[in-house]
C-alpha cells in the first residue's frame, strides 16, 4: 500500500482495527505452550473465521497471524528453518479471509519483540536484533502485506530496531503499537510521549497502544501521546485485565462497555481503534458502531521540537527557558578522561553523565573525539553506557559522519546531532543521517572557506544550509542553528555578530539556537566573567541552549536569573529552586577556571 | 552689557584684552608692598595713561584696577572701611580712560582670591566668602562695570564662590580665569577641563587662563579647556617668566615673540587673548596685529555630559564604558554606619570613599538621609569629607531639596543631583537649583501618585520631565534618566519593562540612563546572581551607569566583560587590567551578599 492511501484511510474516517486473536484462538482450541503460528497453519479454518468475522464487524487493517514468526521466537519450537514458508502462509490465511469477505481489508504483517533483549540490558547486539526483524520483514513483503504493524513493544529500542528493519527493505506503511504497564511506562521504562517522539520521528506513520491494561486506562495513555503526535495514535486496548474464574482466565467486559470506553478513546485522540486479548468479533462490531458518531476533534502536537531519551523527552520552545547541554564528556583537553578512554575504561564518562544530569544538564553532548581509541567503538560504548545512568537526551558529537551514524542507529531515543555545516563532503550525507535516524540537528554556518567573515555571510551560509535541509526533507522544526561563537580577543565585534546571528535566528527565521561558551573568552584572564555575561546577552538576545559546564554554577545561576528576568514560563519558582548558594558557586566556580582553561579554543 | 552682547563680541572677532598692570606700575614707580589699589588712587595719571595705550593697541576689555580691593584684602591695609568710595573711584580710573580714547572698550570689574584659605583646607566658611565677594562685586556694579573679570584664581573652589556671588548680584557677563603651576594644575590641584567645565555649568560667559607660566606653555592647557568648552576660551598668559638680572626681576619675552605665541594661543582654539605680567601695550599692539589675520577654527566641546570634581572630570557617554556609581556612603539599612554618624563620627564614610575609589567607581553617590542626625550639616561634613580623600565627582543624594542645594553650593565641582522625579512640590524648585550650580540631573520617572503602572505611563512621566526641563533651561546634555528598577517578585515584568525603558532613552531619547540595582532582586535567595543578569542585560541595552557597589566583584566583572563583549571602546584592554581575581571575587561577594539583603529595597 502506498503510504500516502495509508494516511488518506485516516482522514476519511476512524479506522477500525482488528480484534484479539490469540485469545480468541484459544476459546477455538489452541492449546497452551505451542507454537501459535504452527497451530494455526494446521487449523487455518479457526484463523479465516475469526478473521472474516472481523471484517464483517468493520475491520479495515487485518493483522496476518505471523506475530512471533521471527526466527528467534521460531527457534524455540526449532522451526527457524520454516521461516519464510511459516510466513508466506500465514499471510495466506489473511488474505483468503479477506477475499471470501469481497475483498474488504488491508493485510498487515504482525511482528514483536523476540524474547531477547537488547545490548546494554541483554546481550543481543542491535545489528543482529535488526538482522532478525529484516529477515521477517522481507518475507512479509514478498508475501504481500499491504502495510507493516509491529505490536504490543515493551521496548522501544526493539520497536526502533523493527522499523529500522522494515524500513530498510521496503517503503510500505509501518504501524508501531506500543504496550504499557499500569505505571504508564512500558516494561523497559519507557512513556508514551517518548514512544510516540521517537517512532514518528523516525518516519512511521501511525503510533498507538496496544494490550495493556484494559480500555480504561488507555486513555489517559493515549492523551499523552496524543499531544506530541503529528501522526496518527491508535488505541488497541485488551478487553479490560482477566479473572481467573474456574481454574480459567476469562475477559468479563461486555461488548457494550467495551465500546463505551471505545468512544472515550477516540475522544482521547485516537484515530483507529480496535481490540486486544479478550476482544472478540462483538467487541469490534459494537465498537464500529459507537465511533462512527463521534466526529474526531482535530488535534495539533503541542510541540514539534521535542528530543527524547528512551524513557523522557525534553520540549524545545523558542520563547521556553534556557537549557543547557552538558559539555563535559568530551576529552579535548582532559588528560585524565583522554587517559581513562585509552584504557577503555568509561567510569569517568558515566561519572560526568551522572554529575551533568543532577546539576540540571537537559541534554548530554557526547564527543569520543581523541587520538589512540577507535572513536566508532567508544562512541557506541559510551552511548551505552551513557543511557544506562541517564534518561536526558543526548546529543551525537563526531566529525565523522559513520561515527555519528553508528551512535543514532543504536540510540532508542531521538538524538540531537552535533553538527552539519556547510561541508560538500558531509553537510547531505549528515542530514540523509538526520533524517533517516529521525534525528534532530544543529546547523553551524561553517563553510569548506572556514569562518564566515561578516554576518551577511553568515546569514548566507544559513539560508544556504536551510535550502539543503528542505531538500533532503528535514523539516524546519528539526533544526537548530549554532551562534558560532568566535574569540572576542581575535575579533572585537565576536559577540557581537552571534547576538546579531541569535536574534535573527530567532525573530526572523524562528529556529532555535544554540552556541558554545568557552571560545568567546579564549586567551583572557577570568574567562568565567567573559563566558557569564555572554550567556546573559545570548539569552536575552533569545539564545536557546548552550554547550556549557553545569558544574559552573556562575554560568548554571546567570541563565536562570536570565529566564527569571525575562519572565519566562515558571522562571520564578524554577530560580528558587535551582539557584546554587554562592558558597558552592564559588567552590565550584574555582574548580571549574582551571577546566575550562585546560579544555582551550572550540568552534 | 547685555550678555547677549558679550556672545557678539566673540562672534565677530578675536576679541582684545589688556596687558599687565601691576608690573607696569611698578615700572612707573610703584614700589613693593604697597596697597596697589590705594598707590594707583594716589597716582592716576600712570594708570589712566595706561590703559589708554591698551584701547590704542586694540584694547576691547579693559580690567579696572579693583584686582584686590575686596575687604579681606583690604584689611591687610586696614582700608577695609573705605572698599566702597576705593571700588567706585578705581573703576572711574578706567571710564576716564575709556572716554579720553573715543569711549572704545569695555570696563571689567576685575576680582581675585582674598589670601583666606576656605574649608575644609583653611577656615574660612564658604559662605563668609561668597558675602565678601558680593559685597565688591556690588560696589562694582553700581561703580558701573559691563562685565566681571575674575582672575588669577588658583582654586576653583573659590573661583565658583565668586562666581555665586557675582550671580547673586547681578547679571552681567562674567569671564573667569585660572593660573596653572608648570605641572598643569592650579596651586589647588585643579585641571583646565575640570575647570572649564564647573564655570561654564555654573554660567560663566567666558573661561580662560591667566599669567601661570607663559604664553608657550600656555597652548597645552588652552587646547584641553577647549576640549569642553562650549563658551569662548581667552589666553591672558604672562611675558614668559621674569629673570634675575641685576637684582630686578625683568620680562624679557620681546612683543613679536610673545604675539607669535599669541598666534599658537589663537590656534588652539583662544577666543580672547592678552597679556598679563610683564606685558605691555607694545605686546597688545603686536598680538592683535599677529592675531587680526587668524581665521579662528570653530570648535565643538568634545562631550557635553561631563561631571567633574575640584580636580578631574568623567565623561558620560551614550555609548560609552559602563560606570559604576559606588553606592555605599548611604546610612540606609547600615547599622554600623548609623552609629557612627550619630555619634558625628565620619571615619566609615572616609573608609567606604577610599575603598569605593580603589575599587573603581567612578562617581560616588553621598546620601545622609536617616534619623537622629542633622541631615543637612552631616551632608556637608560628608562632601568636605569625601572630595578629601578622592578626585571622583559626586551624586549628591537626598529627598530634601534644601540639604541637595546646600551640598551643590559648596561642592567645588560639577555635581550629580539624585533625583528629581515628577513631584509637584520638589520638581521645580530642584531643576532650578540644579540649573543655578551647575549640576547634572537624575530625572527619576516617577509622580505624586506613585510608581508609572507600565511603560507608556513611564514614558509619560519622562516626557513631562523633559518639557520642564527645557522649560527651566536644563540642557538634555545635563540630564541622565533612571530606569527604575522595580521587584521582579512582585512583578514579573519589572526587568522587561526597565529594559524596555533603558533603549527608549538610549536609541529614542539618546539621554543616558541609570539604574539601582538591588531592588530587582528583592525577596530573592542569592540575589547578587539576579542583580549581575540584570546589570548585564541593561548594559547590553544600553545601560549608561548604575548605582551599585563597586565592591561586589561579580557585578564589577560582569560590566567589564560586557563592555568587552560590546566592543566598547578599549574595553578588552579595561577588562584585562581590571577584572578581579576569582579567588578574591569569591570572598567579596560572599561578603557583600549580606550587604545587599541588610539594605533591604530601594527605589
Ligand atoms: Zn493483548
Ligand atoms: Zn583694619
Ligand atoms: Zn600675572
Amino acid at each position: 500500500m502506498d503510504r500516502k492511501i495509508f494516511h488518506r484511510l485516516f482522514e476519511e474516517r476512524i479506522v477500525m482495527l482488528d480484534g484479539a486473536t490469540g485469545s480468541n484462538l484459544m476459546q477455538a482450541g489452541m492449546p497452551v505452550g505451542v507454537c501459535p503460528e504452527k497451530w494455526i497453519l494446521e487449523h487455518p479454518q479457526h484463523l479465516i473465521k475469526l478473521q472474516r468475522a472481523y471484517i464483517q464487524a468493520g475491520t479495515n487493517i487485518l493483522l496476518a497471524p505471523t506475530f512471533t514468526a521471527n526466527r528467534i521466537k521460531l527457534a524455540e519450537y526449532h522451526l527457524e528453518d520454516k521461516i519464510r514458508e511459516m510466513n508466506m502462509q500465514l499471510v495466506d490465511l489473511t488474505r483468503t479471509a479477506i477475499a471470501q469477505e469481497n475483498h474488504r481489508g488491508f493485510i498487515a504483517g504482525d511482528m514483536t519483540m523476540t524474547g531477547r533483549q537488547l545490548q546494554p540490558v541483554g546481550d543481543l547486539a542491535f545489528e543482529e536484533l535488526v538482522d532478525v526483524y529484516k529477515e521477517q520483514a522481507q518475507i512479509l513483503v514478498e508475501a504481500g502485506v499491504d502495510l507493516f504493524f509491529v505490536e504490543t513493544m515493551m521496548s522501544l529500542a526493539e520497536a526502533r530496531a523493527c522499523v529500522i528493519a522494515i524500513k530498510e527493505v521496503c517503503d510500505l506503511p509501518i504501524m508501531v503499537s506500543m504496550t504499557f504497564n499500569s505505571d504508564g511506562k512500558t516494561l523497559f521504562g519507557s512513556t508514551p510521549e517518548a514512544s510516540v517522539i521517537v517512532l514518528q520521528s523516525l518516519g512511521v506513520d501511525a503510533v498507538g497502544i496496544n494490550c495493556s491494561t484494559g480500555p480504561k486506562e488507555m486513555e489517559a495513555l493515549i492523551k499523552r501521546m496524543v499531544r506530541y503526535a503529528s501522526i496518527p495514535v491508535f488505541a488497541k486496548p485488551n478487553n479490560g485485565m482477566p479473572e481467573l474464574i474456574d481454574g480459567e482466565t476469562k475477559y468479563t467486559m461486555t461488548p457494550e462497555t467495551f465500546a463505551e470506553y471505545g468512544r472515550a478513546l477516540v475522544e482521547a485522540g485516537a484515530r483507529a481503534v480496535g481490540g486486544c486479548c479478550g476482544s472478540t468479533p462483538k467487541h469490534i462490531e459494537m465498537l464500529k458502531k459507537v465511533v462512527r458518531s463521534v466526529e474526531p476533534e482535530a488535534t495539533k502536537p503541542v510541540c514539534t521540537r521535542v528530543l527524547s531519551s528512551e524513557s523522557a523527552v525534553q520540549e524545545i520552545h523558542l520563547d521556553g527557558n534556557f537549557l543547557v547541554v552538558g559539555e563535559r564528556i568530551n576529552p579535548t583537553g582532559k588528560k585524565k578522561l583522554q587517559e581513562m578512554l585509552r584504557a577503555g575504561n568509561m567510569d569517568l564518562v558515566v561519572q560526568m553523565a551522572e554529575e551533568q544530569t543532577e546539576r540540571g544538564a537537559k541534554i548530554l553532548d557526547i564527543n569520543m573525539g581523541m587520538n589512540g581509541i577507535d572513536e566508532l567503538e567508544m562512541m557506541k560504548r559510551a552511548v551505552y553506557e551513557v543511557i544506562s545512568v541517564t534518561n536526558l537526551p543526548l546529543c551525537i558529537d563526531s566529525s565523522h559522519v559513520e561515527i555519528i551514524e553508528a551512535a543514532l542507529r543504536i540510540y532508542p531515543g531521538r538524538a540531537l546531532i552535533n553538527s552539519i555545516s556547510l561541508e560538500e563532503k558531509k553537510c547531505r550525507p549528515l542530514m540523509r543521517i538526520a533524517k533517516k535516524y529521525g534525528a534532530m540537528a544543529i546547523l553551524l554556518p561553517l563553510s569548506d572557506k572556514g569562518l564566515p567573515e561578516n554576518l551577511d555571510e553568515k546569514k548566507e551560509i544559513i539560508r544556504r544550509l536551510l535550502e539543503i535541509a528542505d531538500e533532503e526533507g528535514l523539516s524546519r522544526d528539526s533544526l537548530i542553528i549554532d551562534g558560532l561563537v568566535a574569540t572576542v580577543g581575535a575579533n572585537r565585534m565576536a559577540a557581537l555578530e552571534t547576538l546579531d546571528t541569535i536574534a535573527y535566528c530567532k525573530n526572523e527565521l524562528q529556529i532555535p539556537t544554540i552556541c558554545g561558551l568557552s571560545n568567546i573568552s579564549f586567551g583572557l584572564p577570568e574567562r568565567i566573567n567573559v563566558n557569564t555575561a555572554f550567556l546573559t546577552m545570548a539569552i536575552a538576545n533569545g539564545l536557546t541552549m548552550a554547550i556549557c559546564n553545569p558544574g559552573q554554577a556562575m554560568l548554571v545561576n546567570a541563565s536562570l536569573a536570565a529566564d527569571l528576568l525575562l519572565a519566562k514560563e515558571d522562571s520564578d519558582n524554577i530560580y528558587v529552586e535551582n539557584v546554587v548558594a554562592l558558597s558552592q558557586t564559588e567552590q565550584t566556580a574555582a574548580k571549574n577556571v582551571a577546566g575550562v582553561s585546560e579544555e582551550g579554543s572550540r568552534v
